[in-house]
């Protein structure tokens, strides 16, 4: 790990932004997180952005001020369409360019700062538009306590199947209905058909639920027929965002046989606006171990490098704001909490797993990790955990029962690195609201 | 139908194009299918063509030449880009405005002749790119005998799921590879592990298999949260070519559950380079029936329309060339015959599916049909059915013998519609030779 910490990740780095300096911030000038942006409700073209403290400071406005040196002023050709992809295809070093500007620049006692000043918009203000251009999105499902416990609720015989050790379990997903943070969704009609029901019908979903995951970016792409070794697998990632992969579960359970999840999970999912960068997340990588007995992976799936340091120690957290909530003023309150280092495969894995039989990656294509639960009760990533299968309701501080979704209901999932003489990095909030169904 | 039958598809019409007049062509000028095209081997940009007997009419040359009526040369707008994706979006009323203009100019005694030659380009002397930049791929499971045969062969206790009757089975694909026809392919390396096996290995596909596939393009798309209504489905779509999903089915098996396929398909997929538009499909529509006491399908899923013509009558065949016989100048042999009336649902229900739970389709969106087996000896789509899960080798006329594919082995897909007082309307050959994995 130690190679890749630098002086960007100096603790006690200050920023002239003083709001990047509160202590609760996701956005100290150690993170450097980038998304699109534009001021809100305005017609502006979207563009690239970095979050510092409070503030979006707008990287076009830099670069072509002159401010950024130019290796990090390459870096950003080809984002002037509103997309990040271009940056994401050039790899680590240009990444890292970036990252050395902006941290010399918005660093306390740095020189051009009434220049730098006028290149930020406040956040408050500021729209976001999808990072990227999603060319292909894939599930993974690498959350064991989650895979195991939704598992137990489908098959109660075989909760984790026996290919779930040795294969990164994964599927395709739908690229066109990943939207912006805070993009209200509405509830999916759908088939459902209960076990004593003569036959299907179409409604309003019943059983409509979150999906608490790690949204994670690949950066440069790999030719078809190509795998990319596992030695190799994170130069082709980019960063991570939090990614809410809402699902309806009476959908789910009548249609997923034998394909996998399709209308259940095609209607929507949420992407954070923010990106952060493996660069920002080094300090809490972790090392990856396998727990007592379990099978060590197979060499394509196997590296030093990966058990030194292929885990992520994050935490990761849902909350929910109810209609009563919102009427009365209250905030959003948290249903649950979990931690990425229950993941039970590496980010690299997923390169290496999803190209070994010849599949492309490509810049700003999308891996949702799966849903990301702890072992614990409250620990769930889902109401389906959480209410235990529907079964058992969630009480509010304010009394309202949840057993999954009702309109109206809006969730965030926040998450943030903490450890001992790093600065805390966090992720931002992804957030998206329930609207009520159409008409059947 | 009648009322969608038109001048354009008078058996009657010749072409002043010779070759489009032979009885076994595909492209008489009652088809008129699409792609998008060069010449080989040239750096030329990729263009929009039509297909006439054996040559491509070049369709910007045509525009820009000044011989298209305007709403034809308006259908053509944003075709430049190389995809067909413009023209896709734009509806049905823009492709009909084309294909009356290419019926008008390309039919016998028509005006212009010279200029319109001038805008030919032999098809030997061509190569082709996608005929869309597919934004998202998914692929349904329409072939009821195949989904019968193979879930035998998964699930021998319940072949056909108790959803197969009323639940249109998708699932999302691959789109980043797709390949156009003639692109050779790898076989994929990946996980195996047979039933007695104490662990899985990693190694070249040793099932390797194709798919017998039509590929749906979509057209005009929907808005996210708006389902679209079963008599507008149609509207929605483009035409369809030949699709073939290549498939490692020991792949698959090891890693399909719970979340269905997904290294054993996303390797490589063959897309044929024409479209044959819904136009030109008309004469070959039939009523959509189900079997003596199957369910019918849900409301959302019936109309009056769907009953009357929701069917598509076409009759597909697969072709096989192995080194021996390309060594020894054989053409390639048939190896099965298959036709799309065996689908259990329609091109339209499939859009109302897609699209009930909020799902957006986006135009140049791919739907592969699945594989589309006939009832009987012979008439399975893919080898898995025809050598009864690779217990049965098919004989090949030279003595050679397939469970699965071998390396070099070529597949070709066919397929076209005939019917008394109609042309035949052809779909071109896709076509997709085996390549040896990659070291493991």
């Amino acid at each position: 790990m130690t190679d890749r910490i630098d002086a960007t990740h100096d603790a006690s780095l200050q920023s002239w932004v003083a709001s990047a300096n509160a202590a609760g911030t996701d956005f100290p000038v150690q993170n450097l997180p980038l998304a699109i942006f534009r001021r809100a409700g305005s017609d502006e073209a979207w563009r690239p952005g970095a979050a510092i403290g409070d503030q979006v400071v707008d990287l076009l406005t830099l670069r072509d001020a002159g401010l950024l040196p130019r290796d990090a002023a390459d870096a950003l050709a080809g984002t002037e369409v509103g997309t990040l992809n271009a940056l994401m295809g050039r790899g680590r070093a240009a990444r890292v360019a970036l990252r050395q500007a902006l941290s010399q620049g918005l660093r306390e006692g740095a020189a051009d700062r009434a220049q730098w000043q006028a290149a930020l918009v406040p956040q408050a203000g500021a729209e976001h538009g999808l990072p990227a251009r999603i060319g292909d999105y894939t599930d993974f499902y690498i959350g064991i306590h989650h895979a195991t416990a939704v598992g137990r609720l489908f098959r109660p015989d075989s909760p984790l199947l026996p290919n779930y050790k040795w294969v990164p379990i994964g599927y395709h997903g739908r690229a066109s209905s990943i939207v912006a943070s805070g993009t209200a969704l509405r509830r999916p009609l759908g088939q459902g058909k209960g076990p004593d029901d003569a036959a299907p019908q179409l409604r309003p979903s019943q059983r409509l639920d979150y999906e608490l995951e790690l949204g994670i970016f690949v950066g440069p792409g790999n030719a078809q027929g190509a795998p990319v070794p596992i030695a190799e697998a994170e130069d082709h990632l980019f960063g991570i965002g939090l990614f809410n992969d809402w699902s309806a579960r009476d959908v789910q359970a009548w249609e997923y046989q034998p394909l996998g999840p399709f209308l259940s999970k095609n209607f929507a999912s949420t992407l954070a606006p923010w990106v952060v960068t493996l660069e920002a997340l080094e300090p809490f990588r972790i090392p990856f171990t396998r727990p007592e007995g379990d099978p060590q992976p197979l060499a394509y799936l196997d590296s030093a490098e990966t058990r030194a340091r292929g885990g992520l120690d994050l935490q990761l957290e849902v909350w929910i704001q109810t209609a009563q909530m919102r009427a009365a003023g209250q905030p959003h309150e948290q249903l649950a909490r979990a931690g990425s280092r229950h993941a039970y495969w590496t980010i690299g894995q997923l390169v290496s797993h999803h190209t070994i039989g010849g599949c492309n990656l490509q810049p700003g294509d999308l891996f949702g990790s799966g849903t990301l639960s702890g072992p614990g009760e409250g620990q769930g990533g889902s109401l389906l955990e959480l209410s235990h299968g529907g079964r058992q309701p969630l009480v509010l501080a304010n009394g309202e029962k949840r057993v999954f979704l009702q309109d109206s209901d809006s969730i965030q999932l926040r998450a943030y690195g903490v450890r001992e003489g790093f600065r805390r990095i966090g992720f931002g909030v992804c957030e998206g609201t329930v609207l009520p169904a159409p008409a059947p």
